[in-house]
Order: structure tokens, then sequence, then C-alpha cells
């Protein structure tokens, strides 16, 4: 029975109830505020014109990120990292991640000498917080580069998107695998792996890690299979989000 | 004309619209969304038995607090702190400024030893966000307090809290004296100040600044005759959103 | 008996001795090493040609202040800021204080594209040193001013300064209102009260806390009366100091 | 011709020269300087009794890593991290790669109370530093094992290592799967992957990043079947190094 | 003629005016401004019953230094290194130099486990800061002894100091070894030499490097003799101030 | 009898066995693994056209030096600097004397606005570590020098160095002066003393510290003549090093 597999009754297939919170912030050039059930976090995309020095003069554009977690969005309050002085492994891993992971679908000769930072900031935690920040990330960016268009810092006819992109935890729980963890089950999970998908289907990032015992090939195959279901169904999702008036 | 002094047309005596969203964080033990017009403040209290150790063994206990800005809350981003790698003064300031607020309405002696760190992240700032935090942060308190109650951490019949607290920015503009400055009005003030008033109408603290010309006795006056006048209000709707069930 | 409510025999409305010793440094621009009593802070100004670079070629000079306590120039040794590795909150808290105190008698116009820093480092500290520092401050800011139009930086017709300042701790010490709190007294104090006034006897900062219980109106009315007449005083004695040849 | 692909002439799926030193450290209680080709990689690995205050009293031991580089390991000097003050992204990232590897072959009861510290100092780089790293930390961690059950720290039956561990990178090179990348190869890439797998073949991790274009299903299965065949050759060289007496 | 040797008119062997006023601060155990012509330094001696954890138990007594230049002890303003966030090299090495030189003239045993810290404020600064610290230190770190002696923290028969402790820079310029360098001076000496010497004439500390050439050991040689001199000087100097009631 | 003076059976004026790897690194301009006994160090000296900001334009060129030791270089682990956020005093302290001790033997008009920085990575240690590390630097700098000459940066009739220099530590154990200290030596020694000498037999430093009881003159002077014999012999090993082709 699945409903005893999974503490809110989903199925392994199942993600939790994704919503796109599209323009949330009044400030940014794009942003969205993204849920996968208790997960919430906020993307914002920052354009300006222009490029870090050691780019100038390159003709390329930038896309950097940055993800950071407010101390209580857990469950247990974490020090600030601000107030440590120093950000931790686990926070520059994530930011690196989720820069390349739209770095992987951003033509930077046609984003022109640009810089786009996105910021991924966890209001709150429930498992998947770096895969739903790439995921809410992708749709902030299409909306910093729309208006970066419409004011005429990127050329009406350049296409610096060449794809969308997505992602999803998945991993294998009591020998099951599951899409898209929630904290209880991450915590249980043997093998975890997180993958950044196109909208073509396309691997971007693959990473699975054995938290337990180490996994067989059958079982990573076994992962794949599922994640592609699952992040097939987050670009439906952030192409609905996209296609509503800003 | 009123109209033509206020960008978005309030009288000098009125406040932005305020909402106060309690329990919005599903982790904390105390929590409130605050909006004032565009600047909305997460506040949220973490409450954990004991007390720091030069506390222990007292009998009192402690209540501080963070503040925080998001880097896209603003119009032009700002770098992290974090990555900074040091807590800036303003930063510093602030949040020693919503921790005297709030221990000003505490009994330590009848909070027991125990410790309630807020945290106020600015997630959009349109002037105010230290006032709106405080204001926030009172509801948040409010809660993590009868959370412990209840599970027993704090005795049925101790009175933590003596008073409520709220706050709110003041300033002359243009020779007129407004209440609930928005960052328009505020970056032109001549003189700004932010009050911090309890339910009883005492102060907490008067911080006025000469941001222009010095001050005269008269303007004085006039700008805490009207912080009182908005913080009866906002002691108010703090009422309210405590009178509704959790 | 007023003898036996303050421990140094003043009368409420009395200072301590106040001394300025102008000049103190041979190196610095500007000088002078003030005294309340027990707490001495050294005070210069150091003038460079220039401005940092967020201001270049705006026509507007820059005047800037950094405080700071000998780790022994408390009672308990502190441990160095440097060795932490960082600023505290009240450091920064100060630095900024006298830094706004400053400019509100400053014409930036007049001084041209020059900055003077102004460093106050308090050698002991028996209360009151923050208010010490900004009377203190300027005196060396002065000199430092007049040393630049000896040399030219600054035109012989330029007026740089609008007025002079200083500043005065005030607080009700078992409900009574006192001028210039010593040590023992501010940490008795109910209600503790910081005030910048010009020699005209306009506000810079008006910055009063609730040590102990909310005060009221008509405290604060008494506590801002002692404050001006306090601060008129000490701003003979600054016009004392300048009048000597340097 | 492959060797026109190769600048060194190797085939796709040949690994440079490895060579493991094992011993080379006097201070250490395990160590090997392990070299591919121009790779060369200190590591140590350090016995402590006892374990970090947050494990203690559970039984359970602990095994962490550190990965540094020297600054002129590299073709250009590289700042020091200590330098900076701050250790960066790519550090941190790898640091805990190598420990997860390491732990997934560790049973930490076995282990006892006892924490084991593995330092890869990279002398010099040419790709592959964090591959080399783990398959060197191995040889390192398994004598410090040896180390202490000879003196009692660990008893006699315990086994706690469960299976060896090696490392490899394996990436798409102008469209073919190649294995054990050198940096100009790595550089060029459009596919990247670093692979740890068990003695027993199964994964520990699976990090594949896409440097240029997304990668297709069919590729990444590619470079998995290369990485497997190169780990069994790496953990038969530990065998053999691990087989002389130390 | 040496009066054109030296800009003050001393002859090569001759210090500058020193002034040891004993019992400066009104908060430290022991303390002393010392003055070397130009060169101020405030040194307080800071005592606490007890030791750091590692000395916990074993009978001994820990006595250190802290050297630090305010901003504007110098001719041009330097940043203050807790706003760079880090202690500079030279203030490292400085610091060290102290504790070394004081620790030389200290039985650990008959302190018992005790801690004193010496601070070394340089207030203004014209050369020989490091040698003016070390010589006033010792007088704070007497008075702070017979402070602890008096209180019965140290026995009274135990004799902590077996010595007294001052320190003299020497150097050749154009050619002549000349003592008590001016800052003037110091930056035009060949050879500079920092002699730290007990009251009995034995050597704690020589530090001696060639600023332009290499030099010779005849030069050694001449550049001792000068600070044996100089030092028995300083020692009886020492000698003297602390005859003084305090 | 020698051999119960000196655990390695060596003689008072007799240095442990020194080697010099010269060429060690594939990378670097220049680089030498040297070792004395135990002790290896890994010196690297990194070439580059250009120097800082501050001597852009004043002809002259800049050698510095970075000393660092590998964490488990030593008996016991050493957490690393990079972790710890901070470079400690004492390897600032070396760091400072090693690139003193270079440039004594430096012409830096000859070598041009080029800038050569010393690395010395200590991956083992035995006492003498920063002597060692000089002596094996200059080595690294004499190729470091060769080749920029090769490729035009220096002009081929330009003489950068002016000498050679080497390094060795001297010190009293047990009353005997004793040259190149093991750790065991070093930690029992009285007095310790590291001497930089020339080729040519001057001294550029003599950096002398009583450990223990203060030393007396004639103790000063048996130390420097044993430092002069061993470093005459490290200028042989160096000239014979540098006679092979790279």
């Amino acid at each position: 029975m699945t409903d005893t597999l999974r503490a809110d009754g989903r199925t392994p297939q199942q993600t939790r109830p994704v919503a796109i919170e599209r323009g949330w912030s009044a400030q940014a050039e794009g942003s969205a505020l993204i849920s996968f059930g208790g997960t919430k976090v906020l993307c914002t995309a920052s354009f300006t014109p222009g490029v870090p020095r050691w780019l100038t003069g390159k003709g390329t554009g930038w896309v950097t990120a940055e993800y950071s977690m407010l101390p209580r969005s857990t469950n247990e309050r974490m020090q600030r990292e601000s107030i440590k002085g120093r950000v931790g492994g686990r926070t520059h891993e994530i930011s690196r991640l989720i820069g390349r992971s739209l770095r992987a679908v951003i033509d930077t000769k046609a984003l022109g000498e640009n810089t786009i930072v996105i910021d991924c900031d966890v209001l709150q935690a429930d498992g998947g917080t770096r895969t739903a920040s790439i995921t809410g990330a992708y749709v902030a960016l299409v909306d910093a580069i729309e208006w970066a268009r419409e004011r005429g810092f990127i050329a009406k006819r350049a296409q610096p998107l060449t794809d969308s992109v997505a992602a999803i935890s998945v991993g294998i729980v009591d020998g099951v695998p599951l899409t898209d963890l929630a904290y209880v089950e991450d915590s249980r999970a043997e093998t975890d792996m997180n993958v950044v998908v196109t909208g073509s289907g396309d691997f971007v990032e693959v990473q699975g890690t054995a938290e337990g015992a180490p996994f067989k090939r059958s079982e990573l195959d076994a992962l794949l299979d599922l994640a592609l279901v699952s992040t097939t169904e987050l670009a439906e999702l952030q192409r609905d989000a996209l296609a509503e008036g800003r």
C-alpha cells in the first residue's frame, strides 16, 4: 500500500503539489515564489548591464546564482552564515549547482555583455530545496531576460535561452525508488539523487550519492527513469506559469 | 493639497495599509508576515529551553533578535553579508534595536530560563523595515510564548509579557510632519525619527536624526505626537491579529 | 540631599570636570584629548585631499568617524576587535553616530573634494564615551579644517563648518533626571538618553532608550531640558579651547 | 586514430600511469603519495582516539577529509585560501566528496569512538585531482586503521572497512568518451563525470555535469561503462600497494 | 660633528628623553605611559586569577602581550586592523616578541595559576615602538604582580620576577652605529637591531636585520656593545619609576 | 661522548644529511624539494612580469615569500589556517623572514619590473623548517631568474642576484652549542638562534631567543661561530645543485 510508504499518501511517481507564484517581487526584474509542498523558495533575478571585469570585452554575458536558507526555514533554527562570517560548504555547493544548471540553457553570446544574478532564498524547507530553487530560478530568469529585451539591453532577435531547465530529487527509500523526496523521506533514503534536466529531456547534472549502502547500476537506472518523468511534468508547469501575462 | 504631498495619496497622519499574516511559518514556534504597503518582513520566533552560558542559573530568560535583508529586497541588489564575511553596521544597529524593544515588554524572570530568538528577514523593502520588524516581531513573540506555555516550558500563571509594543517611523518632509514614511519619502526627509511605543503609550525608544538641517524642539514635539497616534492604531491591529485562533 | 544621590557629590544638573587638551597629537592635522571625569578619549582628525571613489567628481567632501575602546579602558579587560576579526555592533553604532553628528555641522560643498577621518579612541572609560567623543571630535575637526585652509586645500573664504556640535548623556536614576552619567549611574539608569546639540541649540540626534521601564512623555521632556543646559556649557568650553593659539 | 585524439597517445580506455607511494610520511598514521601522470597528491590519515562532541557516547567513529591545492600546484599560481581568509566553494565541495566517499566503505560502529582525518594536498595538478585524492586516501585510511588496531584503539576482530573505494574522472571530448582526463582534455570536455566506485563495483557517487551541451542518456551510459573499467583497475593497484609490507 | 649626524643633536650613544608615567590608568592592575621622545606607548597589565584551559592544573601561570597602533599614531593614517578583520604580520610578530621578553624574567611556577595580559597601545609613533613597549610593559607587570600579592592571589614569599627587562633599537646609519633610532633614522638604517636585555646584562632577544647590505661580524659586535649601554640606563630608569610610591 | 649528546649520533658541528632536489615541480619557473633529515620543504618560485600597483613605474622588481605547513607535516595534526580563516602569527613571521632574506641578495633594479613569489610548503617537519625554506628558496629563485632571462623578461646582462643566501638554526642544549637542531633538540634548547648568511659570509638576519634562561655574550659568540661554519657548507651544496643542468 502506497499510503503506508509515503507519509503524505503520494505514489512513488507523484511529486508534491507544486505552485509557482510568478512576479512575487515588486523590485526584481524577474521573480518566482515556488513551493513543492512545504518547501518554499523565493527566486529573484537581478539584471544589470555589463559584466565582471574578467569578462569585459569578450562579448559574452554572465549568469550566476546564490542560495541561502533563512535561519528558521528549518525545524531547528540554524545560525546565520553572515554571523558566522563564512558561507558553509553546502551553501557554496548548491549555489554553484544552480548557476551551472541555468548556464546550461543560456547562450551567453546572445545574452550580450549583461549580468543576471539569481538569488534563491529558502523561506521554508521540507526537502528538495536545491531542485525547487533551480526550477523556480528558471522562471525568474526568463522574466529578467524579457525585461531586458523590452528595454533594449538585449537585442530583439537574440535568443539567450536555448531550452528550459527543471530539477527533481529522487531516491531509494526502503528499497523503493521515490520522486520528490520530502524531508522525512530524504533523511531515510539509502541513495539520494538530484537530477537536472532540460525541456528536451537531456541531462544537465546528475548527482547521485550513496547515503547508506553503495547502489547498483540497476538502481541508478530506475532513479533516472523516475526523474525524467517528474522533470517533464515540471517543464509543463513552468510553461503554464510563463504563459500567463506578467 | 495632501494628495500632492504624498505620492500614494495618504494624509500626513495616515499609515500605509498594514497586514499581519500570523502563523505564516509551519516551522517556527511563532511567526508573522507583516506588510506596511510594499514593505514585507517575515518575523519568526524560535523558542528553546535554556539560556546562554553567561545567564545560566540566574533564573531569567533571554530574548534577542536578528534583522537581515534579502539581497534583492531593495531596488538595486545588495551583496549578501554572508558573502562579505561580516555583518554591516546598519544591520547590527537594527538587530540591537529590535531586541531592546522586545525586552522592554518582557519580564525575563517570568520567562524562566528560556531563550527566544526573533528573526526579522526583509523580503521586500519600501521604507520603515525596522519599525515593521518590531511590530511584527511582537506578534511572533506572543505566539512563541503561548507555544511554550502549552508545553509546560513556561508556568501556566507566569506573565512574561508586561505590555504590547509597536513602532513607526515619522519624519519631516518639505516642512510637514508625516507618519509611516515610504522609501521615496524617507530619502527626502529632513528629519527622520523611529519611535517605539508600548500598548500603554509609553516610550521604549526615541531615535531622531537630523538628515539635513538640525531640528527644533517644536518639530520634535510634533513628530512624537504623530508617532503616538500611529502606534495606537498598530497596537489595535496587533490585538486583532492575536484575537483570531492560530 | 544631592550628595547621597550622586557618588561624586554632583548636583543633578552638574557635569563632571571637562578638560580639552587640544593638539595632543604631533602627527594628526587636528586632535584633542578630552576628559569628562574618568572618561578620557583621544580624538584625531586626519585630512586627505580627495574623496572615496563613489563621491569623486561630485564636488563634495566626506567626513567619517571610527570609535574604538582600548582593551583595558574598562574595568575588566575586553578582547580586541582586531583579534576577534570583526567589529561589534556597539562599535559600529557609535562610529556611525559620531560621523552623522559631525556631518550635521559640515557643509560638504564648502569642504570641497577632501576627506576627514575622525578617530575616537577611548583610553579610559567611565560612562559617556560616545558623547565625549563627539564633543572632542568637533575640536579636532575644526583644527584639521584650519590646517587644510592654511595649505590651500580648502579655499580661504569657504565655510565648511556651519555650527559647532556637542553631546551629553542624560538619564533617570531613581526617578531623578541627571546629566552626564558616570558609569555607575549609567548602569542603574531606568532611562538613558544621548543628545547631540548644535551651538545654536537645535537637535542633531536624540536617542532615548528605556533600560528598565518604558518612560513617559513628561520624563522625556525633563531629560531634553537637562541636556540643553549641559550642551550649552560644552559649546562654551569648546569655544574656549579653540580660542587659544594652537 | 587514437594517437591524435589524446595528446599523450593513450587509448580512450587507458588511464595515465598510476603510482602509489605508500607510507610516504614519517609522521602520519597512514599516508600515500599518489600520482596519475602529472597529478600528484599527498594523502595522509591522522588517527585520534575520541570523536567530536556531537558524536560522543553514540559508539560510532568519524571519518572526514580536507582537500587543498598548493598555490603553485597549477600552471598559474593561485592565492592561498589561508591568505584570502576563506575556503572557496570548490575546495569545500571536493573535501565533502572525499569524506562521503570514504565513509561509504566505513562501518562507523566497528571503528568505535575514534576519528580519522584525511588530508589530501595536491602538490602538482594535471586534471583528476579529486579522484586521485579519493583513490590515494583509501590506502592511507587502511594503514591508519591498521595502526590503530595494532595499538588496541580498534578491536582485533572489528572490521571498520566494508569494501575498498576508488574514483576516476571520465568525459566526452569531441564526441568520444575518454577515461582519466588530463587537464587539457578536461578543459575541452563537453561532459565531465566523476565516478566513485567500490571494489565490488557498486556506485558511491556519480556526478555528471554538462560543461557544454546537455548530454543524452546514451552518453551517460557510455561514460559509466568506461568508469567501471578504470575503477576496477584502480582497485587492483590499491590491493597491490597494500599487499606489500609497510 | 655629531650634531649633523642626528637631526635632534644627540650623540650616537644617547637615547632620546625617556619618561615613564607609572599608574597612568585608573582601571588596570598595573600601567605605565612610556615615552621615548615622540614615541608614546600606553602599557597596561591585566591580572586575572586562573589560566587558559590548556594550562589548567599544571601549577604555572601565563603572561602574554598584545601590541597595537592607534590608526593615527603614525604620520599617515593606517586602516584599523579591526576593520580589516585581521591582525597583520608585523603586529603579530611584535606581540609575540613582547610576550617572550616578559616571560624571560618570569618564574611561572612562582606566579601560580594566574594570567597577566599586557596591552601595549602605541598612541604616537616615532621609531622604537616595540622596544619602548617592552620597557614600559615591565613596569606595568611589576605593579600587577604587586597588586595580586596584596590581595593574596600570589603568595607573599613567591618571587615571580627573576630579573628586570628592557629593550632598545640600535642601527647603523651612514656607517655609524647609533642607539635609540628615531623614525627618520630607522628608515635610513642599513642595519637595524632590536636587543632585549635583562637587568643583569644577559640577552633575551637579539634580532638583527640587514635592511640594505648584509652586515659584518664587527658591525654586529659594535651594535651589541651600544645596546648594552642603553639598556643599562633604561634598567635604572625602571628602578627609579618603581621606587616611588604608587 | 657525542653519540649520547645527539640522538642521531651527530657531532655538535654536523648538520643532518641535506638533499636538494632541484626542479621538482613541472609547473613552477623554479623549484626545489629540500630536505634536512626528516624536514622536507617544497620551494617553488613563480615568476610574473609586472609588479604590484604600489611599485609600478619605479623600475624595480619585487620578491616576496609565503610559508605554510601541511596540516599533518607535524607529529600531531594541526588545523589548516584556511579553515581557521586567518594566518597565524608564526606563519606571518616566517614568511616575512624568508622574503627579507631573499631580498637581501637581490638587486631589485636589475630584476626590472617583475615579481617573483616564493612558496615554501613544509611537507614534513622535524625542526629547522624556516632555515631549510630559505636555503631551498634560494635555489628556486635562481632558476626562476634564469627562466625569465631566457625568455627576455630580464635583460641578458642584468645581474639581479648579488650573492647566494643560506640559513641554519643553532642552539644551546644542555650547555652545548649545536648546529641544525632537530625537533627533539629544538624543544630542549635553552637558547635558539636562526642565522641567515650570504655566500660571502656576511649576516642577513640574526635572531636569537632565550627559550629558557637569558644567554650571555660568550654564548652568543659561540653560536654565531657555529652558524658560519654550517652556512658555508650549505652555500657549497647550493652551488653543487645549481651546477648540474636543469
